[in-house]
């Protein structure tokens, strides 16, 4: 039976283990946390720091392809890995390129990939003497995650607060709409495209609100997105599966925002709403099995559970009945151990046929449910 | 967390816990052999003897509710259990008496339940003295599963090599159709009902050849077979999932051929063909949520992939690769450790929306996938 291995033992592995139940394989996960979601649904869990070189090249030898949750990861123990035959999904070039948001804003421009106007910074001193017109968006190079890592800059004295260390500066784009695309390549080269969803972002955690699918944008917007998405996703030179967010601005023109080259949030709808889920497609590309049907089966609404503000601890999951009595509601609990303002829980997809019962009932769920904890702050 | 707890670690309770992912509970699983397809998906896996009645009762008394993957378990220890207050689905009443078929047959004669007419045998002296008209049905009354225990009497020489046990004859129904319809009750009486299945049997192993789902039979006829499987499941007065298997015969009378109070085969298409599938509903059941929308998403065929005749060892799962390039199948392999000839390995789901296309994939995907093994014969 093959092995594949998972780093990073998150909502992500997770659920890309419970689709992994379908095929013969062997899964193994590397986790520092033993508690984490992934524990307790892998053949093997080995506890080890995934940014560790050493531990993450042992940890590779024992399998036979490897995959990433998240990208920070030890991209040296990947190219050690990759070089001794071991294969490895996004490839580590792919990998070092979006790791690095610098190297990402280039690999953008080199490929004449639309993209905010940037600059690349080397430290805060560079930040103040930028000249910069605000608002700006700054983001560190390398670290940052679900919104960590990512300055906005709206005032002059908002620069002497800014990261200092090599980072992105971004000119802030008048965003009319985002879009997430994913795109899957497989090993021989072939190609399938979810179609695009909508997100809307709660600007306090900068966090999915909640998201839709498919869009309500013109025909000729959707095209240019898939068609820079597949750009994003083809000029890696990668196997693997890439979710391009989008931004569309004022003026319809269509700009990349960033990639992740792996599963990602905004593709949580395609279990119950596509005929081959992310977690489907990326298994089927590492266990090297024919792409799947990317195609939606219904239109869908995916609502984040986030942990409450002002609660910490063993998590209460507050209206789970009340949502699980409505109709066509799928709830996924990701078993997190202890919850946190902001920190993702779980998520909530309804399908219905039409967007405007989809809003509605996406509304109606983030009302109704509230992932709180056994510590009041 | 709730702690759940299963008895038996095959495919049923390996897609109950792969459902159970999406919930925030801890799962246990008691199982002889610690390679089956659950062991490695649960929280807590407990090698054990689910016959054994101590070992049930410890096993049970560390969780807060306790299910069933097969009626062959020790019904005096869940009775010990529930008396202590431990949930058992279904309840011991109802598990009783579907675990022996003579229970089984009189419990539809107490509550006019149409089924076959039938005798109740001590022994196969009682067989060869019971002048019955053939061809004739004997069922061991305890221990059969997937066709053992069952035996069809065709010629008068053949009640010299019935089974010598306590059985029940059955008359042999003439039938048109098989049907199943699954019905779940939960804790407060609310009732789900599956749309019905019809079922194509491989006469070679007695095991189902392929399913579809919705039938095509007259309204009134599947109006008949939900009001009669609706009859089973209530007077049995338990919660839990129960499987009705229901002839249809010539003069399109429905007659109940057995029921299993528990996940069951003729359900695996509802993973991928209804709003909630039969794991779910089960799981919602023994939670205490809302009762799932059992409503079909698409019409579908059900595949089961069996041991093919002369292999054994290590399985060697030959087209599914193929498989898995058709439009809109899903396939589910096991994850069992060795192949045997007619053991249940896996299935396929395929979603179209109409019937046509349905049975001619069911009938691509069986000629094309094989469950050959590592030993030949």
């Amino acid at each position: 039976m093959r092995k594949i291995g998972i780093l990073g033992g998150g909502q992500l592995g997770r659920m890309m283990l419970q689709q992994a139940v379908n095929y013969p394989v062997e899964t193994w996960v590397m986790e520092n946390d033993e508690q984490c979601p992934s524990a307790s649904l892998c053949h093997r869990f080995v506890k080890g720091d995934i940014r560790d070189r050493e531990a993450v090249i042992a940890f590779g030898r024992q399998v036979d392809a490897l995959t990433i949750e998240i990208e920070n990861v030890s991209l040296e123990a990947l190219q050690v890995l990759e070089s001794e035959g071991i294969r490895v999904f996004p490839n580590t070039k792919a990998l070092g390129i979006i790791k690095n948001k610098i190297l990402q804003k280039e690999y953008y421009r080199a490929n004449n990939i639309p993209t905010s106007a940037f600059r690349v910074l080397s430290d805060r001193s560079a930040l103040q003497a930028s000249g910069v017109s605000l608002p700006a968006v700054q983001k560190l190079a390398t670290g940052g995650y679900d919104g960590r890592g990512v300055m906005i800059l709206r005032r002059p004295e908002d620069l002497a607060s800014g990261f200092d260390a090599p980072s992105v500066l971004e000119e802030m784009v008048e965003i009319e709409r985002e879009l997430a695309i994913i795109v899957a390549i497989d090993e021989r080269g072939g190609q399938a495209v979810f179609p695009p969803v909508e997100m809307a972002f709660n600007p306090e955690f900068n966090l999915l609100d909640y998201q839709l699918c498919p869009p309500d944008l013109p025909r000729a917007t959707l095209w240019k997105a898939e068609a820079v998405a597949q750009s994003v996703a083809r000029n890696l030179g990668s196997p693997g599966l890439f979710a391009v967010e989008l931004f569309v601005d004022r003026s319809g023109e269509v700009l990349v925002n960033e990639t992740a080259p792996r599963v990602h949030n905004s593709g949580h709808h395609s279990i119950e709403g596509n005929f081959c889920s992310q977690f489907d497609m990326l298994l089927r590309i590492v266990l090297g099995y024919p792409l799947g049907d990317a195609d939606i089966i219904l239109p869908s609404a995916m609502i984040n559970l986030v942990g409450a503000d002002g609660y910490e601890g063993e998590p209460v999951y507050e209206g789970l009945e009340d949502v699980m009595a409505m109709e066509r509601t799928f709830v996924h609990i990701y078993g997190k151990r202890e919850t946190r303002p902001g920190r993702k829980m779980g998520h909530v997809t309804v399908l219905a046929n039409d967007r405007h019962t989809l809003i509605h009932q996406a509304e109606r769920i983030r009302e109704t449910m509230k992932v709180k904890g056994t510590i009041k702050k």
